[in-house]
Formats: C-alpha cells, sequence, structure tokens
C-alpha cells in the first residue's frame, strides 16, 4: 500500500507502513506519529493555514464540526494576574471536550480502512468522543470506563448508542482490561492514546491559534496533562508551523498535573513516584496513573523551555469556580487545574508578568459533577 | 439621546426612544423591535456579511464567543427520510444554547446604558446563559426559575455566581414573580423575551446560514417555537436578507411546539386554548404557556408560507435518541420536537420530498435529564 505518511517512533525513528493495528515501535517499543513522506493530498480548514491530514483526499474527513473554537481575552484574570490571560474554549465542540479533534482524524482514518468495531478506554471525555463520531460513522464502539467516572460523561457514552463496560479499579486497570477485549474478540483497540492519528487532529488547536487575528500570539501555552494528546498535538503544529516560517520562535510549553496524579510531572522533576500512589482528584481527565508517552512529553517541555507544576484539589475547585464567575466561563475540573497551575507559574515567576499566555479550557463543566 | 436606532411595535409601529426599561408599546402594549434609522455605527462579523448592532462602536459588543456554530450535514436521517436534512449545532454556544447570541447583544446593551444588577425569569437555558455574561461584565443577575427546571441548569447558573430564585408554580407564574420583584426592588427586568435587543442577538443565526459555502440555502427552516426569540430572530434576519438582495426568496418558517404546551400552534389552528390546560413536557424549553410575541409568530409564519404542528413526549425522546445515535448529536429534548415535527412535516407533505431543510440543535442534552 501507497501512502503519503508513515508512522515514525518518536525515539528511535524506525518508520512503519500505516495499519490501524499498530500502536507501538516494534523496534523499542516507544510511541509513534504520523511523519509525512510527501506532501499530503488531503488537508483541511484551521483559519490562515490549511493542515496535512492522513487520509487520501478531504472528503474522507468524517467531521461533527470540531474546532474552529473561539479564543477569548480573560480581561478580569489578566488584570488580577498581571499578564494577557487567553482562553481557547474547547467546550464548545460538538461533543463538549477538545477530544472531538482527534476523535474526527481517528475515526477518519479508522474508517478508510474499512473498520466496522472498536473498543476505547476512557475517563470520560474521549469514550462520550468517541461514541458520537462511531455512531454517526456506522463504527460499533465499546467504551470502557472507569466505574467512577461522571454520570453525565456516562449517560453520555449510552446516549450515543455505544456499548458502555464499567471497570472496578484504577484508570490503568481500565485500559487492562479494555486492551484484553480487544484481543479476545480480535477488534482494534482504537486508543486516542497511543494511535497517531489522534495527535494528528489535536494538532488544529495549535495551527488555529496562528489565525486569530485579535490575540497576540501566546509566548507561554498551560496545559493539563494526563497522557498529553493535546499537549503533543499543539507542540507537533509548533513545529510543523516554525518549520514552514508561519512563527518564529515555539512558544513556552508547560504543563500542568494534579498531585494526587503526577506521573509525569515527578518524571520531570525526577521525584520519585509509583502508580500505587495515586489518589482521588476532581481533575478526572488526568487522572492518568502510567501515561506511555511520557517520555516525549518531557521532552518536548524541555525543547520549547517550558515548566511544569502540580496543583491541590482546593486549588482545582477554586480556580473552576474563579472561571466562572470573574469570567462567565463554566470549565471542567481538569483545565481548571491548569489556570490554578498557571497562577503558581507565575507567582514563583516561570512565567513573566506581561506574558501572553494561552490556557485552554478542554471540556464543559456540563459533564462532571456540580462544584457548588 | 440620539441614535442610530429606535424602539418600534410591531404591530402599530409607533416608534420609541430606545431605554432598556422599555419592553412594550406604550399605544397598544404590543411587541416591540429594534429599527435602524440610520445606518449602524456598529456591526459584527457573521461570515459573508456584517450584521449591524444596536451599539455606538464595534468595541461595546460583550462577547464569550457565541456564535459561528457549525452547519452539519445530517446524512443518515437524509438518506431516511428523503429530505436534504441540515442542522446548525447551537449547543457550542458558550453555555450550550442559542441564548447566547441573544443575551451577547443584551448584555451589551444594558451595560452600555450603565445598567449593575438586573431581573430575569428562565427556564433554564435563558437563565444559565444570562449568568454567565453578567458574571464577566460585572452585572449582578437575580434569575427566577421554576422550581421544576432541570438539576444541570440550576448548577450552572449557580456556579456562574448569580442570585437563584426557585419558583413554585407554572413558567408563567415564574415570569410573574421575577416582574414584581423588579418592581419592587427598582431593578431593570431584563426580559429575554420582550427586550427588543434579545431578537437583534439571535438574528446572527440567519445571517451565518448565508455564509456555509458547502450547504445550499435552506428553502425550509423548521423552529422548536416557545417565546419564538430565535424563530423570530431568524425571521428578521431573512426580511434583511431580502431587502439587500442577499437572498431571492423567503425560506418558509416552520415551527414546532409540545403537544402539551401548545398556545401558538393552537391560535394558529383556531384550536380551542387555555394557560390551564399546559400539562408537563420534557421540552421544558419551549413550555411557555403565554408567550407575550404569539401574534408576532403566527404572522411571521403566514407571511413566509411556513406551516406549524405539535409533537408527542414519546415522539420528543424517540427523536433525541435518533439525533444521537444516528448522528452523534446529543440534542435537549426541545429541539428533538422539531425534529419529530419535522418529520410529521414531511409525512403530511406539508414539506416536499427533496428539500433542503434546517433544523436547529438549540440546546445541548448535557443541560437536561438523560433521556436513558
Amino acid at each position: 500500500m501507497s501512502s503519503d505518511y508513515v508512522f515514525a517512533c518518536y525515539l528511535c525513528k524506525e518508520e512503519f507502513l500505516p495499519s490501524p493495528s499498530i500502536l507501538k515501535c516494534a523496534v523499542c517499543d516507544s510511541a509513534l506519529d504520523v511523519k509525512y513522506v510527501h506532501p499530503s493530498t488531503a488537508t483541511t480548514d484551521t483559519g490562515i493555514l490549511r493542515m496535512p491530514l492522513p487520509l487520501k483526499t478531504p472528503s474522507d474527513k468524517f467531521s461533527l464540526g470540531e474546532g474552529n473554537t473561539p479564543t477569548i481575552n480573560l480581561n478580569n484574570l489578566s488584570n488580577w494576574l498581571g499578564i494577557n490571560l487567553l482562553t481557547k474554549n474547547e467546550a464548545q465542540n460538538p461533543t463538549g471536550s477538545f477530544k472531538d479533534r482527534g476523535t474526527s482524524i481517528l475515526i477518519s482514518c479508522l474508517r478508510s480502512f474499512g473498520i466496522e468495531e472498536i473498543v476505547e478506554d476512557s475517563s470520560g471525555n474521549a469514550g462520550s468522543s468517541i461514541s458520537a463520531y462511531s455512531a454517526a460513522a456506522g463504527i460499533k464502539a465499546h467504551i470502557f470506563a472507569p466505574e467512577s467516572a461522571p454520570q453525565p460523561k456516562i449517560n453520555q457514552i449510552k446516549v450515543y448508542g455505544a456499548v458502555h463496560h464499567s471497570v472496578h479499579g484504577s484508570r490503568d486497570k481500565v485500559t487492562e482490561v479494555a486492551k484484553k477485549y480487544a484481543l479476545d474478540n480480535n477488534l482494534i483497540y482504537a486508543s486516542h492514546n497511543l494511535s497517531p492519528y489522534f495527535i494528528e487532529g489535536t494538532k488544529s488547536f495549535g495551527y488555529e491559534l496562528l489565525s486569530d487575528r485579535k490575540s497576540t500570539f501566546p509566548s507561554d501555552i498551560v496545559i493539563p496533562v494526563g497522557n498529553g494528546s493535546l499537549y503533543l498535538g499543539i507542540y507537533k503544529a509548533m513545529n510543523e508551523l516554525l518549520k514552514s516560517n508561519h512563527i518564529e520562535r515555539m512558544p513556552k510549553m508547560h504543563f500542568i498535573q494534579s498531585e494526587s496524579v503526577k506521573p509525569i510531572a515527578a518524571a520531570a522533576r525526577n521525584e520519585p513516584w509509583h502508580g500505587n500512589m495515586v489518589t482521588a482528584t476532581k481533575a478526572g481527565g488526568i487522572a492518568v496513573g502510567s501515561p506511555p508517552r511520557i517520555d516525549q512529553v518531557i521532552n518536548a517541555m524541555k525543547a520549547s523551555d517550558g515548566q511544569c507544576d502540580t496543583v491541590q484539589e482546593n486549588e482545582i475547585i477554586d480556580w473552576q469556580l474563579k472561571l466562572a464567575q470573574w469570567e462567565g466561563i463554566y470549565s471542567e475540573p481538569t483545565s481548571a487545574a491548569a489556570f490554578a497551575g498557571t497562577f503558581k507559574l507565575i507567582e514563583s515567576k516561570k512565567i513573566a508578568k506581561g506574558s501572553t499566555v494561552l490556557v485552554p479550557v478542554t471540556g464543559s463543566g456540563l459533564k462532571d459533577l456540580s462544584p457548588i
């Protein structure tokens, strides 16, 4: 099969012919990314620029209207913090989170391979996103989610008609059970954390930043990270924009984790951490004890001169309410964690006063338990 | 005070100088609309066209990123129904419903008059929208909502920091209590049903239809109607687009009500109806027993050669699930009612096979009780 792209190992650079069943490097077991070997024949509109897609033709793209979310100046918080604080509201995607960007491309690619039934594990947002797109694309989806996932997210998965499998145990346990189910039933494990296609979709967030004429391009971007699919997508976009001379320098790519689940922050800071140290957090979207792309996230942070920090549960809820009551934005706790972390990075002078800082609202507060 | 616009009575055509406290015609007690007497100095981007706004300068517009929602082809339902069915997903507005379009302009205008505290009544969607925009604009909002409003909508109102007043009784009773509170406390009653500013905002939905190059311009538009603020906004937009020669003919403007609460449909069909005939409906957004703009809605329907119909509770839930499971769109029951009604209008040949029909998703299913 000839293709405009291959799967390339981010670490050892080995290349593989694309296949929906390849999720890791066969040589060194590291994560894979899409690498274009010819100019892509399919592209998608992201405002000023067209972004390449791992598809044969633009009409292969399966969309529910994701992306092109608004970038907003948060004036009240900016004045208080002494920075120019922007957000891009990803709650305004079709299923209420940034995952729809990745899901659109993942489902488009799976459909182009003729896949009709898939398995996925998710704390909720990716699960409901994949349920929705699968429903519309005529793909049967099995979604494995932790028993502890918020009821609105579980309801949403079921409403779209996916088969919901509730798993007792940690987030990592959910992944293990989903993988086994896929293997036992000879189904494609359409992992949004591992599939190179997913990050090809989240990349559009970064491309769109170029198109917002009302805002200065950010010097700093602060992302809440669980598996890092948004973080790595934006980082990949920034590299492509640098290479094509559309931006002059890489923004500093900071990431935030919850103090309750901090495998990547701990590794970045050389602190001891084990999966069994996980405690409960309201930021369910970043409660991932053993993220598969951990080294890739840390490399991106270092290469972009970024920082990381962790936040407490009370800080997360404080910032969720602050966003709602100062700026009229009802975010999920996961993105409130990134705002709380931004505050700490300013306090510790890792983000300079006067900087233009973009922090996404990764998903809607309506999909989680109410903070009051 | 000089202004580019006046308030004009839709019935007797009497004109009034704009004021946030004028909500009805002082001569005949009918509803008022904004009428531009000079070309407006403030406009907003709706894609191809700029739309006039009742503001001094564009920077007076207060936005959280509302509007410019995607228009989607519903291919699976189109094939089944034998029409070209489009939706515009208004759940992708900042607070999850089309109300944000109206609220943005209402709050912008109130702020330009220096208003600092307001009273509003709502079944939920307008309440949460006005809470959000008021929070960000520094306006104190009192939101009166029926005790029976879905908990997610009430939580949302509270999260944004508005004062929530729960009212026991019908939707009409809620309006009565809110009006009295405003009068007793000398506050502005910022009714989204009566204020001419609100419809000036919902109008942008109609303007945006012109900009979607992927879709044919609809021959038929089907709207769920409670008070008619979206229906009348689109109708006003279509008239302006006709007048400026941007469209050649008015689409047929159909409206749908729930069989449980059908004051406008009953009046249009000369059926007996009284407010005391209201029964419970899952379509909370259109459960309005005594809508103030009833004659205006019927006039628009007749002038556009539109039709109306009513739907049963089971049809509403059936269509809510059909939209989710066939097209991956989780709508509120209110908009599912319009899809159910579209089906009936096709069955009764009031919408012809082969027509291009646009039915909005007016709000997110996440804000209501789960259908399963």
